[in-house]
C-alpha cells in the first residue's frame, strides 16, 4: 500500500514486451536501429504533426537536455519556484546549458501565471549586465497535480513568445495532463506554443526512457551532440527507443494515466475537505495532523510528509498500477480519521 | 552475418530475465532500490576488494564521468591518440569535467607505453601557463583489439603514480581482456594500480547499462552529484542494476567475453598472414584488398573498412552470441580468398 | 554635478603616479615582476595577517574568481536577492564556478541576517537531488549604501561555517564600510570570520585594478590557474600590481572612502526625511516625487531613478573626488525642494 | 640588456599619455565612456572597413574570446601544434568556448599549410561521434618569429571557408608581420579572409588593453555578453580604450613594430648561420652551444634555452624600445664568439 511516488510503478506488459523483443542481435546501432528510425514518425502521428524525438534515460536529463536546446549559457529561464528543475535536479539545467540560471516565479497551486511573470518580467532590465531571459519552463501536470488548460498554455506561449522566449513544458506527467482534460496531446502542446516538452513515460509505466518531443525543427539542430556528448547515446539505443513506441503506439500512455488519475479523482472524493490543492492528475496534497499520519503508517499505508506545506501535509501520488485493493482500503482509513 | 560491431550482440538470457524480475512495482527508486543498493557488494566481490559502483547508461558516459571524478576542469589526460575518447565521444570528456582536454601520445597496436608518455611529458612545463596533466587513461582491451599484461598496467599506474596521475581504465572490453589473460580482474585492476575503471557491459550481452567501478573511495566523493546533475540517477535505478548484478552475480561476463574471444581466434588462426595487430580480444584488423573485400561482401558478411590503416585494411568484431555458421562461414570465406 | 556612480569617479594622483612609475622596460612578466611579488606583503600588513592577493580587471570578476575559488560546479550560494552578482554581472558567476547558482534570500537595508538565512535554508533538503549551499555571500558596503558591523559579520560566519559554508565579502566599496565604522580591515573582515574578500578600488579612486584577497591559505590552491585560464594573468601584471600597492601602501583607500562618506553623510544630513534606507557609506537613496526629480535634473545634477523602490525614488553616489562645489550645491537644491 | 621577451617592453609615452589624459572623472562607464565609444571608428579606419571592437586584459582573453564567439562548446579547433593557444594558455580556450578542443597540427617554422590541414582533415569523420572542426586559428607573426604573406592566409582562408570553418588570426605580433609585409593591415586580414583577430598591444609598447577585432559582424552578436560574464567589462573601460585609441590613431603600433623587426633583422645579418628560423618579425631563435650561451650570459645578456628545439638553441625577443647599445652589444657579442 505505498503511495509515495509514481517512481514506484511497475512497468506495463506492452513495454517489457517490446523490451524483450529487442533483445536478439541487431546489426545497427546508434540510433540507426530499426526502432530509433521509428521514433519521429511514431510521435508524429500522436502529435498530429511533424516532430524530431530523442530519447534520454530520466526526466532530469528530458528537462536539462530540452532547456539547452534553447537557451544559451548566459541565459535565464522562468520557472515556478517549486519547479523540479530548481528543487530535484542538482543543477543539471546549469551543467548541460553551461550556465544559466532559473528566474524563479511564485504562482498557487503551482501554476504560473501570466501576471507573475510580468511582475518578476518588470524587475529585470535589459543590458548587458543582467542575465537575459531566454526561455519559460512550465509543469504539465504541475509538481502541485494540477493541470494548466489549453488557454492557459497558449496565454503563457503568447507572452514568452512576445518577448522571444521559447516555451519548454516539463511533461513528466503529461499524459495525466492530457487525460485529466479529454484533449488531444497536441492541445496542449504545440497547438498552444510549446516548443519543446519533456515526455514522460517513467512514472507512466516505463522503464528507463523518456523522450524530448521538437515541435520547432531548428530548435532539434543541436540536440544530436549534446546527447551524444551527454552520454546519454547508447550503442543499443534501441532498448530506449522500443520502450517509448511500445508506449505510445500501442495506446498504454493514455490508459495508464487515467487509470492514475481516477484512483487520485476516487481518494479526493472522500476527502474533500482535506484537499490542499485540486485533484487534477494523479497527486494529492492532503491536510493530516501528525497523529493522523503516525495512524495511516500504522495501518501500512507509505507516503511522504510534505514539509513545504507545513507539519500538516502529506502527499499521495496515486499509480498507473494501483490495486484496487489499495485504493479502496487508502479511501477507507482516510474516511475513517 | 554481421561482423560490424559488439554494438550489435543480443542480450543474454540472464539480463533479460533480471529485467523482467525487476519489473513489478518497487517502493525505492533512486538508487535506494533492492538491485542497486546491492551493486557495491557485487562488485567488491568480483573484485576482491571494497569498491564503490555507479551504473550509467553508456560507455561514454562511463569513460567521461569516471575521467570528472579524478580530473580538474584546467587539467590534462595523457591518452592514445587513437583513445575512444579522442575519436568517438564528442567531447564528452570536456563536457564533463568542465573543460580538460586530452594529451594524445602514439603507441604501437593501441597501447600506450612508459617511453612514449615519458617524451610527451617531457614537453611540458610545470608552470601555470599550461594545462596540468592530472590523469592517464588507458583502454583494456585496446581500440586495436590488443591487451595490457597485468605488468603493463603496473609499469603505467607507477609511471602516473609518480607524476601525481590518477590512472583511469576504460574497460568497455575489460570483460575481454581477462578472458584473454586468464587473470583475476583485480590482477589488471586495483592490484595493478587502476584507481577508476569503465566497466563495459553492454557490448558483452548487456543492454543499457554499464559500470564505473572506483577502487580508491575518496576519488567517489563527487560522483553521486555529478551523476545527478549528468541526468543518470534514473527514478527506476533498479532496471540497470539488475542487469549489472545479472551480469557479475551469474557470471555470463566472462563466459560471453570467452565465446567472443575464441571466435575471435580460430578466424585469426585461419588467416595469420593477414592480421594487422596481434589478436588478444574479440577484434581483427586484416589485410584485405578492396576487391576481397568486395568478394566477402557479395558472400553476406558485413564488416567495417579501417581507412585509418589504409585501403586494404578491414575490422571484424566477433560478438559473444556469434553464431557457430557464421564463424566457421567467415573462416571458410576468408581461406578461400 | 554627476552623481550616478562612484564609477565615474578620477584616479587618485598617486595610483596615476605608480603606473607612470612602473612605464619603463622590466625584465620580468606574469606576477614575477617587483610590483606582483610585494602585493602579498603589503596586502597582510594592511589587514595584519598573512594574506594572498590577486589581482584581476574588474569587480565583476573579483567575485566569480573568489566564488569559483570556494564553490563548486553544483554548489549553490546564499546571496541577497538584490546582491550585484544576481542583478548586475550577467551570471560570471555560473561563469566561473562552472555551474554554481545563487540561493536568493531578502533582508531589509540590502542586509542578509541569520533568520532569513535559516528560512532559506530550511526549505533545502541535504540529498542528491538539490544543489548544496556551499557559500554564503555578503556585500560590503551593501547595494543599499548600509554596512555590516563587526558582530553581524561574525553571526553570519559563525552561521556558514557551522553548515559547511565558506563566506566571501564583496567589498567593492569594503573601504566606505571600514570608513564608516572606524575599525580595522580586520575586523569586518578575517577576525570576523571572512574567508575570502574582493577588495574594491576602482570605484575608490583606483583605475583598472580590483584584488581578491584570500584569508584561508588552502583556498588560494586553484586560483593561480583559475585567473590564468580566465585571460587575467596580464604579461605586464605589474600596472596592476602598482596600482594597488599605491592604494593601499600609501593610504589613499581609506582617505578616499571618508572623503566620499563624509559627502554621503553631508547631504543624508540635509534631507533626513528623504532617506530610503540609512546611510552609512557613500550612497543615499532619497525619496523624490518625479517632478522633484526633474526640477534636480534641469539644474544639472546627475543621478538615477532607482525603481526597484518604485517611481520615487533615486539613488545618488558620492565620489571621493566630489568637488565641495558639487556637494554644496546638491545640498542647497534638495533643501529647496 | 634583456632578450627574454617583448613582454618586458615599456609603454610608449604616447599610451602613458592617454591613460593620464583619461585620469579625471567622467560621467560614463561600462564602455559608454568617451574613449571606448570612438574604438570601432578607429579600427575601422585603420582597417578601412567596418569593425567590431573588443578591449580586453591579455592576450589570453583576444584569443579565448574570439574563439567562444566561432566555436560551439563541442567544436575543434585546427591550431599548430605549437600555438599559444595549445602550449601558453593554460586551457582558456576551452574554457571560455565552454569546451572546446584543439585539433594539433604541424608545420614547418611555425606555420600552417593546406597540406597538413588536409591530412589532418583526412582523419576526420563527420559524423556526431566526433567533434567537428569549427575554426582555424593561426599566429601572426607566429611562434617562431615567422609571418603569413598574404596569399598564404588567403589560401588557408579559401580551405577554412570551403569547410565551413571560421578563420582566426592571434596576432599579439600583428603589428610585427604588418611591418614586415609592408603591406596595409587589410592585406593579411579580411581581404584575406580572416574573420575575427586577436589584435595585439601590450608587447607592442601597450600597458594593459588588447583589442579583439570582429570583421564579419554577426560574429561579434555574443561578445558583449561573454565578456561582461568574463570579467572583462571594467567600469572605467575608459582606461584600456584610450590605450588602443592612442596606439593606433597616433600611429606607435607600426612604428613600434617596425623598430623591433629592425633590430632583429640586424642581429639576424650578424650570425646568419646560427638562424634556426627564418626572422621576419622580431624574435630570433638562434644555434648556440651550452657554453656559447653561458659566456652571453656571463656578459649579461638576458634570453630564454628553447628547449623545444634541443639543448643548443636560444631565443632572443627585441622590444620596440631595445636600446641601440643593447642592439650594438648583442650583435658584437654574437659576431665573437
Amino acid at each position: 500500500m505505498d503511495f509515495h511516488s509514481d517512481n514506484a510503478a511497475g512497468v506495463h506488459p506492452a513495454i517489457l514486451k517490446a523490451v524483450a523483443g529487442a533483445a536478439g542481435p541487431h546489426p545497427a546501432g546508434y540510433d540507426a536501429d530499426d526502432w530509433s528510425r521509428r521514433l519521429d514518425a511514431a510521435f508524429s502521428a500522436l502529435f498530429a504533426a511533424p516532430v524530431r524525438v530523442f530519447a534520454v534515460p530520466s526526466g532530469t536529463a528530458a528537462n536539462a537536455l530540452s532547456l539547452a536546446a534553447i537557451v544559451p549559457p548566459w541565459g535565464g529561464i522562468y520557472a515556478h519556484q517549486d519547479a523540479h528543475i530548481e528543487v530535484d535536479e542538482a543543477g543539471a539545467v546549469s551543467f548541460f546549458t553551461g550556465g544559466a540560471s532559473h528566474i524563479l516565479v511564485p504562482g498557487a497551486n503551482g501554476r504560473l501565471g501570466v501576471d507573475a511573470l510580468e511582475t518578476a518580467a518588470s524587475r529585470r532590465r535589459g543590458d548587458v549586465h543582467q542575465v537575459p531571459a531566454a526561455a519559460l519552463t512550465i509543469t504539465q501536470a504541475s509538481e502541485c497535480g494540477t493541470v494548466y488548460r489549453p488557454d492557459d498554455v497558449a496565454a503563457l506561449a503568447d507572452w514568452a513568445h512576445g518577448r522571444g522566449l521559447k516555451l519548454h513544458m516539463d511533461g513528466a506527467r503529461f499524459a495525466n495532463a492530457v487525460a485529466h482534460l479529454c484533449c488531444h496531446p497536441a492541445d496542449i502542446s504545440w497547438r498552444a506554443g510549446v516548443d519543446i516538452l519533456s515526455f514522460g513515460a517513467i512514472k507512466n509505466g516505463g522503464m528507463s526512457a523518456e523522450a524530448i518531443v521538437v515541435f520547432d525543427a531548428p530548435l532539434a539542430e543541436t540536440l544530436p551532440i549534446r546527447r551524444k556528448r551527454g552520454g546519454m547515446m547508447p550503442s543499443k539505443g534501441r532498448f530506449a527507443a522500443a520502450q517509448l513506441l511500445a508506449m505510445v503506439e500501442d495506446g498504454p500512455w493514455l490508459d495508464n494515466a487515467r487509470a492514475a488519475n481516477a484512483a487520485a479523482a476516487r481518494i479526493a472524493a472522500t476527502v474533500p475537505r482535506r484537499l490542499l490543492y485540486p485533484v487534477e492528475a494523479n497527486a494529492l496534497f492532503l491536510r493530516l495532523t501528525p497523529g493522523e499520519k503516525a495512524q495511516l503508517r500504522t495501518q501500512g499505508f507509505g507516503f511522504y510528509d510534505w514539509e513545504l506545506l507545513g507539519d500538516d501535509a502529506a502527499r499521495f501520488v496515486l499509480r498507473w498500477d494501483q490495486s484496487a485493493e489499495a485504493i479502496a482500503a487508502l479511501a477507507q482509513a482516510l474516511a475513517a480519521l
